[in-house]
């Protein structure tokens, strides 16, 4: 099974693919869709939705997987946000894609045991289960989490994937599992 | 010059697209894309972001306009209207268009000489100064007077596009040019 995991952005959107097989866990692709301040909003949302739908096209997923918001600064920036999530989700459901989504802190307690955990900390941990030397810059390892969370639905029964109901366990006490 | 007018919403997204031919404004075509709630969010983002394309390609507007937003009930609701008003700008951004934003309160003083105008009153004018009978529905009606509007902005020199500075004048003083 071949995920990919999405971070949208306004400024920068990451992405990252990987590839479940058996048990085993593999990198496939990361990268960051960034857009520049300087050109107006719409003509940046359809970077955003072109530039990942040549992703999806690149390499071919079959299931993708978003982070969840709930809340933002302010309204403002809330529908800054949703406009990004907004391109991105077109273009990956145009893409013929199912579109999962997992809240940030599941992801984080997934993928570090912690739900608080740092950038820094998530960059670590996905640079560890994937090993990516150097680590992914920080929206990319963000998008990798993001699918490495979802690659582990399965077997972590409880974690919460749109409605979910039992908290999720650790992913690192699944580690021993993955290369 | 031909405008498109789009009143984004994460259920029904209306369109109209007008003719400014010299001083005559003319109705070209209006509709309201509809999406089922039946269906996940991003579907529904990928069927707003293709009807729209569609929309384009069939009408070929030389530029759009779309309803600026500053507010939402909530944050949950301001990301909802975040993704709808995403997939529109990317769809219209994607088409080669560039995309100019009008409040809704403009656009109601302008077309109603009133910023606080009902959703009937706007229905009412837009079919009046278009001669449509009957009126079309409300969100339809809605993105016709968002293009009328922008139609006069030559015009109407103080009418606030983008980052207006002046109060901008009634359109209704001007209906006795239109047809």
């Amino acid at each position: 099974m071949r995920i990919i995991g999405i971070d949208p952005g306004s400024r920068a959107t990451g992405y990252g693919v990987v590839d479940l097989d058996g048990r085993k866990l593999l990198h496939v692709a990361h990268g960051i869709v960034r857009v520049s301040a300087s050109i107006p909003q719409a003509a940046r949302l359809a970077q955003i939705h072109r530039a990942l739908a040549e992703v999806v096209t690149k390499f071919e997923p079959q299931c993708a997987v978003i982070e969840r918001v709930f809340v933002a600064r302010n309204p403002k920036s809330a529908i800054v946000l949703g406009e990004a999530r907004g391109a991105a989700l077109a273009a990956l459901a145009g893409s013929g894609l199912g579109v999962d989504e997992i809240s940030a802190r599941e992801v984080k307690k997934a993928v570090t045991g912690n739900g608080g955990a740092t950038k820094q900390d998530v960059q670590a941990m996905v640079s560890r289960l994937l090993g990516l030397v150097p680590a992914p810059p920080s929206d990319a390892a963000d998008a990798l989490a993001i699918a490495i969370c979802r690659s582990q639905a399965g077997r972590l029964a409880g974690l919460e994937i749109r409605r979910g109901r039992r908290r999720p366990r650790r992913l690192a006490d699944l580690t021993r599992d993955l290369p």
